[in-house]
């Protein structure tokens, strides 16, 4: 029995252990869940052994536990090192699931449950490939290193350092990262462009404690009318962010790519079927698919003030407080964006309150080189798999991983992901498709098999 | 030994006992709370009984129990309707409280707790009066009637339909309402004027579901942002709001009344002192006086939008919420301008989101006639206890009840608080001053004694 037969064989067995994986709350972004993303650490690692790889150790660091895990048994063979998180977004069925999120359940042949396609399936489709050849082969075609973080929900804040610490450990030939979406079902995708991230509070003061509306209403101003018009003064009526500077340093596209981009049918028909929205908004001299990948973005992510409690609270409250984000594209600085920002809000904060951005993290822009040998086996294996050639795409998330990979370990990184583009990822009734993950682990099956041909150590 | 004296001899007590009723956490505004209301009834009712007042009766609403007592024992003497409520605004020790809002403590001659102020500590104060006559003269000098609501934090919605029903049972010559504030220690004050109420959601919705702001930012108008561009434009830069037609039906104030208003020392330097907010807003052909108390205001009281728990979750939201608030002065009418305000969401809100304003109540403003001998006598008790006499008011506050006395009932009403205007009630650390709550007792003893001279029955 081949590698791929033995997968077909045992795919209801990897869905029911990747239920257990989801029924793990590893929710990074609150405290509250520290033990469960513990619990999710030692889960992986304990598969990790169970499937045959070695060395698996539990990487302590200041926040979340790294999971590292390898098999190096393929002498002469190139050398990949797998990344993915084992982390969530935070996730309640109130928010919308028509299950609960940390219950998995199988819909219209989908897995649903937070962290189904990010990225806890997604990384277990790596682990069952390598199972499968272990199984049947007794062997992996190449030499394969497994670095699982739990704080990439959290802005992989202790990544970079122990990626630093850990050079001679991490060395690799070729970075594979499954963490993304294919273009739709049957044409997969491979992203070559991410953006990069910037991440604020901002916070609104007015009067040193919440005041009764009634008694000091139209003589205070509101914080929360005070961050409003602050936000209004963030965007122009088309869409584009009206900080001063904010797009000075965008890359522009050249003809052919913008020619490439013009190729993928990223219809507004699409677009409205998955967002659900009125209407389109945002730049006009730009495509859907541009504004995405290729154009910087400002997005009020969270915002509060008041009493949020059942009722009404009838108070001019002490502040209100927004969390801002902006995903930036090459060439922009993180660092030099959040000057423009700071001087954009002192510059529109009146004398009535007083408007403070903090800092909370960074990420920059990356672009990866499509030119290398790697990248040619992954082409090569979704034309095998699925009959045609991988879309390039410029896509909007940001993989924080993928500047360290390419600054500090100098490896060629693949985002070869197997998630489509309906997945919901970060909002309620994630999902996997159990057809994607079934393709996912036989595309990785090809690449792995071809791998060592053409690539040298 | 008289009233005055037993007062003074059992102060500390009173004291007491006034603690054992604000540990009841009997906040209206939050379901979860609705057996502590119970009980705060109940308290209440028994301590009606106790101080020997009759015919005492919890009467079940839709909402919350209304609670009543009276004693008519003073033949040929005027009746006293005495108003009160027994529900509190939410707290929380986190909101910014030294110590548990639940758990009175006393500081600096200050009785710490939420409801000392708003309204408990101000209804004992008739309770006490009540008790300290009947203990030394073993009578009352009035007839007295008591109504204590528990929903005056969430609009009094049952108290109209109940008011209609006991027409007899609530006849009365006079209301007295103390739930207001003094001008300051040894300075009484009487409104004359209380703001009207309007309350609204608006809701503004985008995408289906949460998007990640990633792989959508820049293509969705985010609801956070076009809820915030629409708070914008309700106000123009000086502070006026911005609804066409909202100050239409204000009433101009005559010369006298702002003559009259002028005299009362409210200065920067007091709105400063009791705001803490870096320096005052709104309209500047008003001063800070006329703008609480004769102008109508609109206010954000909360908003909330994203994901509101620890740390970032990186979306587009579905939605964005705000709860508006007016308060309106003579003439304007609550319904009119709650369609003013619709017209500006509707002329306002893009083709990219939908937007929805919802009312949640209203209550119209008042104005209390002056001119009547219930009013002179209370003015005769201030000047009695105090040495001058009570600064007549316009207040921004709003106590829906008052409209029911004057148009239901036909009642002149006396607003006779004792509170003072840094009591931050709706605020953490609200308090009472014991130095307050005794003046009241005294002040109250007072115009009781008072009445019966100069009111007709």
């Amino acid at each position: 029995m081949n590698a791929l037969d033995y997968a077909r064989q045992h795919y209801d067995r990897f869905v029911e252990e990747l239920f257990d994986f989801l029924r793990i709350p590893s929710v990074s972004t609150e405290a509250a869940r520290k033990q469960d993303i513990q619990r999710a650490a030692n889960w992986l690692a304990a598969h990790c052994r169970h499937v045959g790889l070695e060395r698996v150790e539990v990487f302590e660091t200041p926040g979340h536990p790294i999971v590292y895990a390898e098999w190096l048994g393929a002498k002469g063979a190139p050398t990949v090192l797998v990344y993915g998180h084992y982390d969530v977004q935070p996730a309640e069925k109130a928010d919308g699931w028509d299950t609960e999120p940390f219950t998995p359940a199988i819909r219209d042949g989908n897995i649903i449950a937070r962290g189904a396609t990010d990225d806890k399936g997604q990384l277990f489709v790596h682990l069952k490939a390598f199972e499968a050849f272990m199984q049947t082969a007794g062997t992996f075609p190449v030499n394969i290193k497994m670095l699982f973080e739990g704080e990439e929900e959290t802005s992989s804040l202790n990544l970079g350092p122990f990626i630093d610490a850990h050079q001679d450990l991490l060395r690799a030939d070729v970075a594979v990262i499954s963490d993304t979406a294919m273009f739709e079902p049957g044409v997969p995708a491979i992203p070559y462009g991410l953006r990069g991230v910037v991440l604020t509070d901002l916070e609104v003061v007015g009067p040193a404690n919440d005041l009764h509306s009634g008694m000091y209403g139209g003589t205070v101003h509101n914080p929360i009318h005070a961050l409003s018009e602050l936000i209004a003064t963030m965007h122009g009526a088309d869409g584009q962010v009206a900080i001063e500077g904010f797009y000075d340093a965008v890359r522009t596209l050249d003809d052919t790519e913008r020619e490439q981009l013009a190729k993928i049918p990223y219809t507004e028909a699409v677009w409205q079927r998955e967002t659900g929205a009125p209407q389109p908004w945002g730049e006009p001299a730009y495509s859907l698919i541009e504004r995405i990948g290729a154009r910087p973005t400002l997005d009020i992510v969270s915002i509060k003030g008041g009493f949020l409690g059942d009722g009404t609270k009838a108070i001019i409250p002490h502040k209100a407080l927004a969390k801002l984000s902006c995903r930036l594209v090459p060439d922009q600085d993180p660092d030099m964006i959040i000057e423009l920002i700071r001087h954009h809000v002192e510059a529109h904060t009146p004398p009535t309150v007083q408007a403070t951005l903090t800092k909370l993290h960074t990420a920059s822009p990356v672009l990866i080189n499509r030119d290398n040998e790697a990248m040619q086996v992954a082409i090569e294996a979704c034309e095998k798999v699925f009959g045609k050639k991988p879309i390039f795409l410029l896509v909007g998330g940001s993989i924080p991983v993928v500047t360290d990979f390419q600054h500090k370990l100098g490896l060629p990184t693949i985002l070869l992901g197997f998630g489509l583009p309906d997945d919901n990822l970060h909002g309620p009734n994630e999902k996997f498709s159990i057809e994607q993950f079934q393709v996912g682990i036989q595309t990785m099956l090809t690449f792995y098999s071809l791998l060592p041909e053409r690539v040298n150590q």
